[in-house]
């Protein structure tokens, strides 16, 4: 399958939704796809079973906070000077690019990269959503780790880390350096050969995407039938039940850039309820009356009530009118060793993983 | 010349004194050396004039504030680490060492390193003292710049820099790096061929660092002629004029770890003058009534004024009786390339270089 410019905004919605309020702003990577396909052609979509085992597969994704990003637009070629600063150091050629989650800016990075270098992206990441922080990887459950991983600024700076088995710590010094070239940076991280991607990825998170952005664009006309066409979207998938869990409109909004991360909180009131979010990039949690109502690693997906154009934690204003989703994570981020890294205690709270299928039976 | 053990107390001393407040603390750089030589062997000290002109030269050091370092004790061999790192990414095998300045820890670290690895030291570096920032270094002035540069933390973690000819830039984001390794980090930077070294680095800072460790001990048995024996050791260098500029006690420190750097001063008193520190690392103004009497890049030298120890500025302390001299800055640190980097205004003072020569005069 190849991607051409008409599919860039479905799936820049799309990746939006999986976003879950984080993962960069959609409209500016959309924009750089757009402009690398128009000049070096559609760019080719692979699915991980088409791997060869040895073939060389490195993600490419931008990391800072969305705050930054919206101010900071990137040139797009510092993706490849990171990409390339990996090949060197790992000594191999690509033969593919891949996300390393969904969300705006970084389900565009790797179709830049890709039409630029002329390879193939595979249809897969390693979150199914996005996450705020780089060992937030399915990668890592599997054992294929961050390090080396290769940084470039807005001016080519290149940056080699390597922590060894240690993401955690991987992203520590990453997160330090973007922080220090204005709040974000192009990388290129847990490059991996074909076999590590199949064992470890989270297949179709491209394809999906789009098909997600569609669907919100469609029912728009029948906007009643949301919720089951989104179930009915998510069934055949390794993702979890599908909640329509408010309706209402944004009565407060705290932001703040701390540590290199957009953090804060969005109260939100309809007619029957209120809903608290609170976010570090994306949504981690969403509370009514202060008991937690949906919860990483499941998906809280803001958007706009009517037009249904997801809306990231860093576009929420008072007064929108806005729906909130909650889509329970895929298989591949509920097991122990996954919530270990991606559940509510790995972003410090105190209470364990409540599956949204649980908490609406509550 | 070979140094052994017996050289490297003097060594420490000497270096310190160069130190100018700064440098690391010496004891722990030469118990490191000591332990290396015992098991190693001596090593080779050789003159910038032997060196071949395509020759590979690589300096090794440490960076961090010295609040930190003398909280953590490096193991040593994460110098190697970083040193073989940029041996790696510059695809050489280096044929020296060097320090990058005179100080208590960063004249050892080579000296490690070269025993560790069986090749020679070269009898020279890039400041002729020590200053706290990495971008200060007369190698920069002749268009050697510290890119690549590697750092290792003492995990052995890895890290490389590449900003090109910027090295603020490249001063920067290693500062964050080592920041975010707990305050220190073990490097090796600014790799460059023999001819590189001869026309860019300051000749002899060990061997100048071992005399004055020498004089520093001898001369306490006839201590009024020490000032004297000063200028007779500085006479034949490039060194400006020696001045002993005070004598008293220590009435009060002020010192706090600030952005990766020991900040404060010290406000001394004596029978007849009153003298004030301040610091960034290394000592960089000293004032009488408001008004500057000694500056960077003249070297404002802080000894006990009996036993002629010299105290870093991280072990100053209410109560010492001290001596201070200035020794007049090395004429390559004199050029107007080399003041914009290591000047007074590089140090956000707002007024230009008054050499010790010319402010003893007014």
């Amino acid at each position: 399958m190849y991607l051409t410019s008409n599919d860039i905004d479905d799936l820049s919605r799309g990746a939006a939704f999986l976003g879950t309020g984080g993962g960069g702003d959609p409209h500016i990577g959309a924009l750089m796809v757009k402009e690398a396909i128009k000049r070096h052609g559609p760019v080719k979509l692979v699915q991980l079973a088409e791997l060869g085992d040895d073939e060389v597969v490195l993600p490419a994704a931008m990391m800072g906070a969305p705050s930054v990003m919206m101010e900071k637009v990137p040139r797009g070629t510092e993706s490849l000077v990171a990409f390339e600063a990996l090949e060197r150091r790992c000594n191999v050629t690509a033969d593919y690019t891949m996300p390393v989650e969904c969300g705006g800016i970084n389900s565009m990075i790797p179709l830049y990269v890709a039409a630029l270098r002329g390879i193939p992206v595979v249809d897969a990441d390693g979150q199914g959503r996005a996450f705020p922080e780089l060992q937030m990887e399915t990668f890592a459950v599997h054992g294929v780790h961050g390090s080396p991983m290769a940084l470039a600024s807005e001016s080519d700076e290149v940056f080699l880390i390597d922590t060894g088995a240690d993401d955690v710590r991987m992203e520590w010094f990453a997160r330090g350096l973007a922080i220090r070239m204005g709040g974000m940076a192009l990388l290129s991280s847990y490059p991996m050969r074909g076999r590590q991607a199949k064992a470890s990825a989270i297949p179709g998170c491209v394809s999906l995407s789009i098909a997600i952005g569609k669907l919100l664009v469609e029912a728009t006309h029948e906007i009643s039938r949301i919720e089951t066409q989104l179930r009915e979207l998510f069934a055949p998938t390794t993702y979890g039940e599908v909640h329509q869990v408010f309706e209402g409109k944004v009565t407060d909004v705290e932001r703040r850039t701390v540590g290199g991360f957009t953090q804060g909180s969005a109260a939100l009131l309809g007619p029957e309820s209120e809903l608290l979010i609170e976010f570090q990039n994306e949504n981690v949690v969403a509370r009514r009356a202060g008991q937690p109502v949906a919860m990483v690693p499941d998906l809280i997906c803001v958007v706009e009530a009517d037009t249904l154009v997801p809306i990231t934690a860093e576009r929420l204003r008072y007064g929108q009118r806005v729906r909130v989703f909650v889509v329970g994570a895929p298989a591949q981020l509920r097991t122990p060793a996954a919530l270990e890294l991606m559940g509510p205690r790995a972003f410090g709270l105190d209470f364990d993983y409540l599956p949204i299928e649980k908490a609406v039976a509550v």
